[in-house]
């Protein structure tokens, strides 16, 4: 037997997505309505909450203005084929969230000692 | 002269944002930090508004077990460009969102027809 169709919407205006729904109804669809008022949100739903922020880095180092821009991806994975995949993509530098309160502040303190002793290329004018 | 730079941050924890924020104050680095919740709103920020739906078409059209599924862009835009844009990534269909209200709930109607008529593939499982 095959499962019911989702419809997946993704409408960041509330009184469109309101419209749309009523307006799918009354052509008489009555398949569930997975609303999100967010690419993020959906892109989570559909492939999992791990892909957004790679999506994200892969954007920015292609993009021709963007690419100089150091990326911090600071993540729970400390999976080492997700460290290698973030380099290949570009990532300046990779932190693992450190589970502990005080490990993880003072991993953000050492980031922002980090900060302040690089330098960055001058933005495009 | 240069600009200053802005640190843009990408965090869905608040919890986690604010610790971030207060650690990067507290190793010195006084930079503006311009946080967003989730990667929608980044990726609008740094590419523009367009940018997040075209990706997320992309990215299901592109996808093994997702591509499948029926993607209908429902935007603003009439612009041909854009409108050839999403045909080539594998957008099935693609309407634009009527001004007028009337012309809006109609349009979804007719959608809500041609979903109730449409057949979809299989779910993987």
């Amino acid at each position: 037997m095959s499962k019911p169709v989702k419809i997946i919407m993704i409408e960041d205006d509330e009184g469109h997505a309101r419209l749309i729904e009523r307006n799918i109804r009354r052509s008489g669809v009555n398949n569930e309505i997975m609303p999100f008022t967010n690419g993020t949100d959906a892109v989570s739903y559909l492939f999992g909450s791990d892909g957004t922020g790679i999506d994200i880095l892969r954007r920015v180092k292609e993009d021709k203005y963007l690419k100089c821009a150091p990326v911090v991806v600071l993540t729970t994975t400390d999976d080492s084929q997700e460290i290698k995949r973030c380099y290949e993509l570009g990532c300046n530098v990779y932190i693992t969230k450190p589970v502990n309160y005080e490990s993880f502040a003072n991993a953000i303190r050492q980031l922002g000692l980090f900060f302040s002793v690089i330098q960055v290329p001058q933005a495009a004018t």
